[in-house]
């Protein structure tokens, strides 16, 4: 049975970040190797605090270093991915940081064993196809509704059957304002296209505020109203979704367990659940999450704002769904982030995208494209060196 | 306006940190000098991640350091402690940290302000009074009933009128040897004592087996269920407690946001709602969910399990509810969490604890027995260095 042989975190960075909502700017990138083979991952979101839970010095049973949770285990099956998985948030059950990092863990572990199997990891998951999923371009909306017109008929003129809007200005201001927003987005983007609104949890517990702006998004089609509210606020969702039974709630991307994003479908009235398999902890517990939806009938999305392979990563929970067929698709991706695979998930022709049928995520990364953007790191801790940068290998 | 002249973070730990569940072997501490005066703060939990969070370079618009929201800033009344808490949640919404680094910056506000208003903070949050509270001892279950029932009567006879027991082997056997301890705790404890019992999340989210020890909770008259199932299962608790008229649920020591603690208290279930403010961002958070609790008719209490600094931070928030009169009272410090302070909240003739009628939180830090446990930290990221532990000053 493999033992793993090394578990590598890099933190790759654009040499400039700059203060937008752009999550393509940097990555938590974790390489596992073992039994001749490599997988990668990728973790959500600040590499450094992420890097730190990895190191930790123990701060009580239920506060060990990730670290020490992971590294001489053994992989021979999925069964092994989920126990080294329980075993980190039984053991690092009280650093809040924990399922961001196991996140990129359980990645690579299913990346690993994917190319030790020479599997799919959607199959691996038990799916027998991986059906093509129409991708949504996600974009900010324009300063003046001229502007959002001009944006959605650009990704309509580029093939794009579906397009999201979000932040920006949208629920600072006026309803009006936000109304004529949607309504030049409608307008660009044809009566065919698929319009998703992203309110990027703008009303905080506000159920009035966020439903002022049902009566617009029901005239603009809408086909979904995207966190309206704090990620926490279960309930208020709830009483938001009774309001609206013409615009159906989406969210889940602040969900970092599974059983959150269960309670997100139980008690929040949600149409739809966008999973980060990045933040989630990782594809484990993403497809957990996909299981349960399809059961629930609500609707699978992958939640996607970096690379590829975090692409590939959020495809394969719900590759087998065939009528979960919308796709966060990020499209402006900042050099460091498209430098991370040599693999790029292209569009079809007939404008959809699917999770690779290769061993693994089927996402080959390209270390020496990677290389300008590794960020050296180094903590020390009571005169230990507890981490330094890894050598970038293939 | 005064404004913050300094913000620093320590990190003290024993030499040895042992696989205990005892969470007062390290702590991330929080000074903030202003207007010639200085406040302190405790972080929970894994220090290390938190300081990470502090200085982490930015990811995107969503993902800034901490630092960035707090240094520089003013401090004169409440609100401006709560628009720091704001701003720092807003801008670093996507480290998922942050709630529990804010905790300790929150605290040290808290502290700071009271000693520049010589005002105890409960006075500060709209309290006339702060009503001594009853401590209950927690301890682990022993190894067999007989030292169960020895432990119960040990701190019986040592003054306390409440104690919990926890964790060890309960859940993870069968059902009557639960019940053979709790009936031991019962019997040592006597028939006035307050019995309450935590289960340390050991049923996951699985309601029937939780369910099991019902009668047996019911049997030895327990106060409350604490943590039978996994922090997140909200729909499950509210399972658990139609099963259980008699038997009270408790539960919120994982809530690292008010709106969190909101929903436990509305869709979960639960009777009392137990609070870190070492956890939930602090005291201004940890306020808002006292307030709640009051409203809708479930008990408040602290949940603290670190030094006396974070015994009376999370006392505050609850210090003027005259009937939600229960405490966590940690009982067996180690060194480095007795070193932190000075004044120590000892019972008094009643048995009782309460938060203390002086400035700020009303604790003095001993920096000269805290200095053996400091912990030198250094961060350097991209040959810049971003933390190096600061000198412990008064």
């Amino acid at each position: 049975m493999p033992k793993l042989d090394s578990v590598d975190l890099f933190y790759v960075s654009m040499p400039v970040v700059e203060d937008i909502s752009d999550g393509s700017q940097d990555a938590l990138l974790v390489r596992i190797a073992a039994g001749g083979k490599v997988g990668w991952g990728e973790a959500e979101a600040s590499p450094l605090p992420s890097i730190a839970s990895w190191i930790a010095p123990m701060s009580h049973g239920f506060c060990h270093p990730i670290a020490s949770s992971v590294l001489g285990e053994t992989i021979d099956s999925p069964a092994d991915i989920a126990r080294i998985g329980a075993r980190v948030k039984r053991r690092s059950l009280d650093i809040l940081q924990t399922d961001h990092t196991l996140s990129g863990i359980d990645e690579a572990l299913w990346d690993l064993l994917g190319q030790l199997r020479e599997e799919p990891v959607w199959r691996m998951l038990g799916y027998r196809k991986s059906w093509p999923k129409t991708p949504y371009a996600s974009q900010l909306f324009g300063d003046t509704p001229e502007e959002t017109r001009a944006k959605a008929a650009r990704v309509a003129a580029d093939g794009y059957l579906a397009t999201k809007f979000g932040w920006g200005a949208f629920g600072l201001g006026a309803v009006k304002q936000d109304a004529d927003h949607l309504m030049a987005a409608r307008d660009g983007l044809g009566p065919e296209g698929i319009l998703l609104v992203d309110a990027g949890c703008v009303f905080d517990d506000d159920v009035e505020r966020a439903a002022k702006r049902l009566p617009a998004l029901k005239a603009a089609r809408a086909t979904w109203y995207e966190e309206p509210l704090d990620r926490d606020a279960l309930g208020e969702y709830k009483a938001l979704s009774k309001r609206t039974p013409k615009v159906k709630l989406a969210g889940g991307e602040g969900a970092y367990t599974f059983l959150m994003a269960k309670q997100m479908m139980d008690l929040a009235g949600l149409s739809f659940i966008q999973i980060d398999a990045g933040r989630i902890g990782g594809i484990t517990p993403a497809k957990a999450a996909a299981d349960y939806a399809k059961a629930r009938g609500v609707t699978f999305v992958n939640h996607t704002f970096t690379s590829h392979l975090q692409l590939s990563a959020s495809l394969q929970p719900y590759a087998g769904l065939r009528e979960h067929e919308l796709c966060e698709y990020p499209v402006e991706l900042k050099p460091v982030a498209k430098a991370i695979t040599k693999t790029m998930l292209a569009r079809d022709k007939n404008g959809q995208v699917a999770a690779p049928d290769a061993p693994g995520l089927g996402i080959d990364i390209d270390v020496d494209a990677l290389r300008p953007y590794l960020i050296d790191v180094s903590i020390k801790v009571a005169g230990r060196s507890l981490y330094e940068t890894p050598m970038l290998r293939r």
